[in-house]
């Protein structure tokens, strides 16, 4: 993971090493970027939210290839229980892509949705989510509760689960260990 | 139900015919009120949505006996599909109490919630939800999911089902009997 964040300034710049672009018969730039690359986009959107005092969540929105809106966990600092990365990010889609029909749009997340996020993807039409770790007390893409793929629900979306779930893990409990490590130390 | 939206204006005057208060021994003027009360006053609200064309659906959050927030189904004025009444309530509740720690705090709302909803109750630790009519397709507070009492969720959302159901879905069909109709006017 590079350890800069130059492609939460950039979104759309090849930098970082597993950026593959090629020029397709249409003459246009189509990326070729497989499921790793935007699940490490969304590691450093947990990252930032890490660096903040937050849970670190973090998601980014594909359309097409492209990285087309980023969000983390701002629980903390928006004194919101709601303000989870993935219903955020969702609700910024519609003034990004200027359409509230969110078609053939991807989620990726270093952690797995909680129902309430589970849902928002569902009535947003979301096609696919790929998360990283399973949350097996909560996770609501098919771990504890299945609100992604219910059946009868008006949509259902398609999930990857367990995708680099062991960075995406490693993440979240170096932040417990910092959390109960200051905690110890302004008890001391 | 009165045809006015009085208690929209002025949320504490009890002007509706079961507004009942009481003097209590320490002096303060505390309301004596049922389900029935606030479940109008959500009623309503979800005729506030019918009014701006939006799918019927109110809401209203209570504590210690108080309206505190109101809000609708606003998803087609947004462009927002998670711009549902209980979930924009609950998003505008810590501003209202100035505090984002939810406790004791009951939602009244038209419709069985969904899963996004529901997962949003039980995120903000909201302490019961009274809905009115039940959603078999997607009710997730135990009709067709059941989010709002999952176990081993790190909250539940106590839960009192179909209260004035009849009402509520009447003003559900008339809402959809509209707007079949004005379809039909636009094709002849």
């Amino acid at each position: 993971m590079p350890s800069d964040d130059s492609d939460i300034l950039f979104p759309f710049a090849p930098d970082s090493d597993d950026a593959q672009f090629a020029g397709e018969d249409d003459g246009e730039l189509k990326p070729l970027l497989g499921d790793d690359y935007y699940m490490r986009a969304a590691l450093r959107c947990a990252q930032q939210a890490a660096d903040a005092g937050e849970v670190p969540v973090g998601a980014v929105a594909v359309k097409d290839g492209l990285i087309i809106a980023r969000s983390w966990n701002q629980v903390e600092l928006l004194k919101d229980a709601t303000a989870h990365a993935e219903l955020m990010l969702i609700a910024s889609l519609p003034q990004v892509i200027g359409d509230w029909r969110l078609d053939g749009i991807d989620i990726y997340v270093t952690k797995e949705p909680c129902a309430m996020c589970a849902g928002a993807m569902v009535n947003s039409r979301i096609r696919r989510v790929v998360f990283g770790m399973r949350d097996p007390r909560c996770g609501a893409a098919g771990t504890a509760l299945n609100v992604t793929g219910f059946p009868g629900m008006l949509h259902n979306v398609e999930v990857t689960a367990g995708l680099m779930e062991e960075e995406c893990k490693e993440m979240f409990q170096a932040f417990f260990r910092t959390v109960r490590a200051n905690a110890r130390k302004k008890k001391s």
